[in-house]
């Protein structure tokens, strides 16, 4: 294939993961605003989730959130998966509000509790097996708010021993993915704070055991196409949790805050070969739109997901590494600059047509009259939000 | 009097004000943890912080949250207020919890809106006359979240236009004080982040606007000492919101991150003449008890600002300026850490001794039976809480 | 005009400011590293200098660095500039390189020391004069690296005593220009380390005084665009320091770090008026070329500002304040984004053309053969460099 | 041994390690200050290295750093720190000084720097040889300035390979200790910069390659407890670079900045068997005195690490594990902070009496006149520094 037609390619065979829980109200700890229309359950969500998909043709995976995503019937959900055209991806765990995780889940000073958090874990993965998904993925709260509130080193033998009970549990096509943050919800120390400590975990595992690595979880002014280049180059990048952060974790959409930054992320991706199938990285969104309206906010993610790709996959790679070589300086830098400022838009739009979309997703969507609909028919119940 | 004398007798003068808020129920946008006990009503949070002044002896004044305090009856919670032993402080005005201020409050691009933020500060003034509390204390959840979703000097002047009309309502014994954060939970622009936009608003009100130092509402590596020594040369330090951060804005007990640090700031008040009781700098913590009780959370906090002034003032200032004219770097540094290592907690026994106080004031707590009396008998009703 | 020819004309008659110790040799604490055709004096400086205007067209002005760039003739200096086609701008003073200077300038306990400081500011002020420069460019070392090491409010009375007598000093055409920057060299505090403290000095010393911007110089997070839309509300932006930082005040080319960024500070100044040159902000680059060639890292850093400035003036400002106050954030946002996303490439080369220059700067510049003859005839003498 | 004695024991057998170039000059980007008697050779840096040895009595080595140290006849050198009363440490490779390192050392492109860098580390070892030093500390400057400028993940294999030779080169007895850094000198990639990069290189080469923690090495917020802790459960702790910062690698005196994260360190060493000689962790200082006298500085800063190290050792360990078990957040964190809050200056005054020491090591330097007289004998030559 020419240049062009493997950048097409690949962006054709893209797959961006939406989270159920990114349709449904969040907000910040001082408030959750309420959208109208926002899903009351998870079929509800999946039907949000293949609206985008719908429009985009890149997004036919859904993760789960469990409790929040708890049904009696998986089966029937998955079925309702593929009867909207999307299918289960990750699951994750949720082993944070309860209120007996007020100090922690697997590394719980109380192995009663820790029991109860591991026990929730294995049900995950009979939730795997009922939907056919193929990675758990674990987040966890756990940590400390104050020096000498518990002890580091017992909180990662603790932790240690739990994900071993869980990765012993998983089939031969299953495997877990491991999500580091620096903090939030806890303020002292988080249990797996950076990616050094997941990898170590991951390590002792075994293959089936990966790395998350979620762009809103590093400290100010951390690296992070340096981590994923290192992840890929040790076989151990499992996940992307996608969205931007100008703070914290503040769960913006994707590129909103730092474009560039997205497309460095994504040429570290595309030079480890992360974008072949066959490593299995999945590219997925963990965002919270506050105050912008679901839907739209997760077509224009998956979009901003694709023009960074796109650019990374457009960076010519032959001329980059002469420069490298060379060791000059400014020409290596402006030939990924180059692919950097290209407009990419016109590239995207021919493809979506060529893949019979519209070639604006957004307008497409508006144009629906999908988002009028939901408002006026989703009255009554209980909307879904973090923590329903 | 002696040197000592001087300290001991600035420490009895001293007064920490506590947060109403600070006894109910919060946590981060994960979960809330109920705790037993929590009051259910401003009257209960009163009697509550009460206990803390009881046992410090330096905590009588109160600051409410309006509307989490609303009442119908603002003299009888004043009166209440009094027949515990304590009385109201700051009013503290909250224009972040109704569905319209999704977008802002004085700053939101909607007239309408604004109107109504308006006139719920001016209804804290009226409290405030209801209540004798001298200041209004103004934290705006302003700001936006996205580059372009609206214009940061158009919010400069809806802020200012607001600010201006809230000056104008204060009485001659009353004054405004001005919060400023750098972010959260605005995730793009805050439309005080930082204290040059509050001093620059307290500037063009007048004499009765100062500025609010919260302790975690700063960048990283930002030198708050240095903010108050300023502000304090400028007659413009009008109240301190203590808390502790690791990261963001952790809300964690005031002392618990950086001792030292709370030292330094103690100093620079010191230096400043800010202990003088002319200067009216209002002492507050403002902090989120998660995960720990709410009371005994509250009297470390006091105990930890009680030590850290200590050694503030413990401070040999003949001898620090001798060595820093001199400019004698280690002996300048040494005279400072001098005062910071010393162990003040004998000195505050002893004083507490002679206010007639239980030289422990958590163990004094404990002992009183308090927390098992309101756990038992606040069951039923709703505790308050961030929103409640 | 149409909205193009606008952004035309105004690209055409942007002035970006370069400066002469741009071209000399700079490095870390570690090491600098020399390279071949350095400048040798003030006059190769400005030689240089003139290449950069040559093949850009939009750098006319270089600032100079006093006693760097110290010489004999100011006149002749002047002259020389002229005669290669460039003018003299800013004069920045440097108080930071003798020895007497290890504890601060004009803020140093000593007085001795402040007076010698003042002195060399005042003599920058008569280089002013004899060589037509019309702005002041003032950054001060100063601060101290311990606590205790100096008295916080005693060097800002210092600090003010010595702008005032250089203001009162300045001409009715002249002005000075006034730079923060947060931390380096001194490590604990710096003595105007925020723009808040810039502009509460600004504000005293009259009309005059204004705030200059260096993008490498603030904490993690901050928002520059907001002290620029703040500071041009209140007329007091004075010039930017353009420069990149990944992490402290790396001084990387503009643009090569955070191009949005860039953008939406180029935006906050296009809102704000800002390049309408009655606002006489002077928009200057101020970067250390540790590892690259200096010459073309100018050459494309001047491009760079000019592509984020393109950008900005092409942002749709009618759909963008429609949509702000219709709190659409995802289309304000998008607005926004359209404009960033445009690749002004093909812009920029056809104004060059229409300049009468190439399309390509750096492509002429190299072809021009001024690196090889520089590096052949620069041999022998010293080269220019961070404290030559 | 009751509790006391047992403090008492670990804190006289406690060594801490002095870095050479701690005596010479340093300074800043902008400008280094020279100082009255600084060393002009080795030989002199290890003079003064035992002056502080001779009036703490636990800083018995001291770390080379070569070819700043370079000598022509090791043995001399190791002889001569004999008769002063010290011994060589840790040897420090320094591949950033020459020309050719202008693009990196070990992860250079260019196959000839990398073999004249990997050469100058066989070069450190045979010195280890020569020494009898036991350790091999590598800090590598290299990383890369600009996004494109060089492959992250070819880097990283050059690195790996280049590590391989060097630890393959060691004999029985000594070992490699591996240091990690977050940025400075390379200001978009260092090539390891945070410790997951350093322990995953440390895993491959085998038991003998170890992490250093630099305390100033870390983006804002990261834990550094967190991963000392962490790095002692896997084994993997070898070396402290001791210093303080404020903002980025300031390198100020251990203690000056944040004294309670210092013993926040030295608990989780205390916890993890880290002061167990057997566990070879090495206590280093790596500091710039770049104002202050440098073996005053050196003086203070072995103190604070000694009264950071007796309170970390005063901690009830017993009732901090009850409390922790138990979840009792204020209890355990009170049981910390009742051995913070203690003043040890008492304890450690009479412990330098019983070694035979003034119990005011400071005092003891200054009344020496060791000062004036390095002051009188040092002239003409050149002073040591960085990069001398």
């Amino acid at each position: 294939m020419s240049g062009i037609a493997t950048v097409t390619a690949a962006l054709k065979s893209q797959q961006i993961e939406t989270p159920s829980w990114g349709f449904g109200n969040s907000g910040t700890r001082f408030k959750v605003f309420a959208q109208p229309g926002v899903p009351r359950d998870p079929f509800e969500k999946l039907a949000d989730a293949a609206r985008v998909h719908a429009v985009t043709g890149v997004a036919p995976a859904v993760s789960l959130h469990i409790p929040w995503d708890e049904v009696d019937d998986y089966a029937a959900l998955a079925a309702h998966a593929a009867d909207v055209g999307v299918r289960i991806g990750m699951i994750n765990s949720n082993t944070f509000q309860d209120d007996d995780y007020k100090l922690g889940s697997v590394a719980h000073p109380d192995a009663k509790v820790r029991r109860k958090a591991v026990d929730h874990l294995l049900h995950c993965v009979d939730i795997m097996d009922a939907t056919g998904s193929d990675s758990l993925k674990l987040w966890f709260a756990d940590g400390t708010n104050y020096p000498g509130q518990d002890d580091i080193a017992a909180r990662q033998d603790r932790l240690a021993e739990a994900l071993s009970e869980v990765y012993a549990r998983l089939g031969d096509r299953q495997r877990l993915v491991l999500e580091y943050k620096l903090f939030e919800p806890a303020f002292y120390t988080t249990d797996i704070p950076d990616w050094g400590t997941a990898y170590a975990h991951c390590l002792k595992l075994g293959p089936k055991a990966k790395v998350v690595v979620d762009t809103g979880h590093h400290a100010p002014g951390v690296n992070i196409e340096f981590i994923v280049a290192v992840l890929l180059r040790e076989d151990r990048l499992g996940a992307f949790d996608f969205n931007s952060r100008f703070y914290a974790d503040d769960d913006l959409m994707v590129g909103a805050a730092d474009p560039f930054q997205l497309f460095r992320i994504l040429h570290a991706v595309s030079l480890g070969g992360g974008f072949d199938p066959a490593n299995d990285v999945a590219f997925m969104l963990d965002q919270c739109h506050n105050i912008e309206p679901k839907i739209p906010a997760m077509i224009r993610s998956v979009m901003n997901v694709q023009e960074a790709t796109a650019k990374a996959l457009l960076v010519d790679v032959d001329a980059l590494r002469a420069a490298q070589l060379a060791g000059d300086v400014l020409g290596a830098n402006a030939v990924l600059m180059d692919a950097y400022n290209t407009d990419v838009r016109p590239l995207l739009a021919e493809l979506r047509q060529e893949m019979g979309l519209d070639p604006d997703p957004l307008a497409a969507y508006h144009a629906s009259g999908y988002a009028e609909k939901i408002a006026a028919e989703r009255v009554g119940g209980t909307q879904a939000g973090w923590g329903a």
